[in-house]
């Protein structure tokens, strides 16, 4: 797909056929997020893959906001570092690769959404994830169940108007 | 271009010919950026755009690292919000249109390399920042003076095996 339909096309996705995608797919949505640009390369993230039915329903309990999790084709969780440094740089980063799996994901025909989690300590024992890893975030991959990604024409945003000043505020 | 070049060409870019970037291809950019998602549809964002050549060789002054501004086609300020909640996920958000804003211009043959900012307060009166807005960064655009962006082989990353978990930490 070319670039400019999958980023018009990407929209949140949180009804999912029942279907799963190709592990090549999977494996591509990955490498972007792998591939995506971070302060002083620090690439702050690992990702969990989560692709069985009763795990994605158990871990669709982490958030009231995380119910497309159960039926997601997959989920990729996405997981901070030890610690943020003083600006915050890895929540940024995070939003970076996030993104890139997320366009990555569109130019396949998969949608995507993504959900905080509030119960930390659920999330860890579903993931195994480590005793020092503090935040995670978890990002629904799947084939629309509404109808298939195309370009949005008029998305629900502020206008570019209000939103890009010229040379000045 | 494909959606999967565009991710796979985007690298930073640090050195820019002395040439413009179409206005048309910048609002496209920017545009990218206005349709990022973000938490509950917040749009944490602000864009400011420079392109003139003695208000960017001023505004590269804000950081050490920000020398690139100074010759650079464009440049894209990306001012947060008053303040940002509790989980910082308005740094999450702006890392996601800094991403979509990032590919946008590679699909267009467009460098970019995105900055901190050290010196506030001069960023503030170069770019007529309200004073309640306390951080921004910079992305730099331009077309590369060293190489024409192309698919990066083997990038600078953690290897894939070591950034994914399948099913488990």
């Amino acid at each position: 797909m070319e670039t400019w339909d999958a980023i018009t096309s990407r929209r949140n996705v949180r009804t999912f056929q029942n279907r799963p995608i190709p592990d090549g797919d999977l494996e591509q949505v990955l490498e972007a997020g792998r591939r995506s640009p971070s302060s002083q390369n620090w690439q702050p993230w690992d990702f969990v893959l989560v692709t069985d039915r009763a795990q994605l329903r158990d871990l669709a309990g982490v958030f009231r906001g995380a119910y497309h999790v159960a039926e997601a084709a997959a989920v990729i969780a996405i997981v901070g570092p030890v610690s943020d440094n003083e600006f915050h740089r890895a929540q940024f980063d995070l939003g970076q690769a996030t993104m890139s799996m997320a366009l990555a994901a569109a130019d396949l025909g998969i949608g995507s959404s993504h959900a905080g989690v509030a119960d930390l300590g659920l999330a860890r024992r579903i993931l195994g994830l480590p005793a020092d890893r503090h935040w995670v975030l978890l990002l629904s991959l799947g084939y629309p169940a509404d109808r298939q990604l195309a370009p949005v024409r008029k998305p629900d945003r502020r206008p570019l108007a209000d939103v890009v000043h010229r040379g000045r505020w």
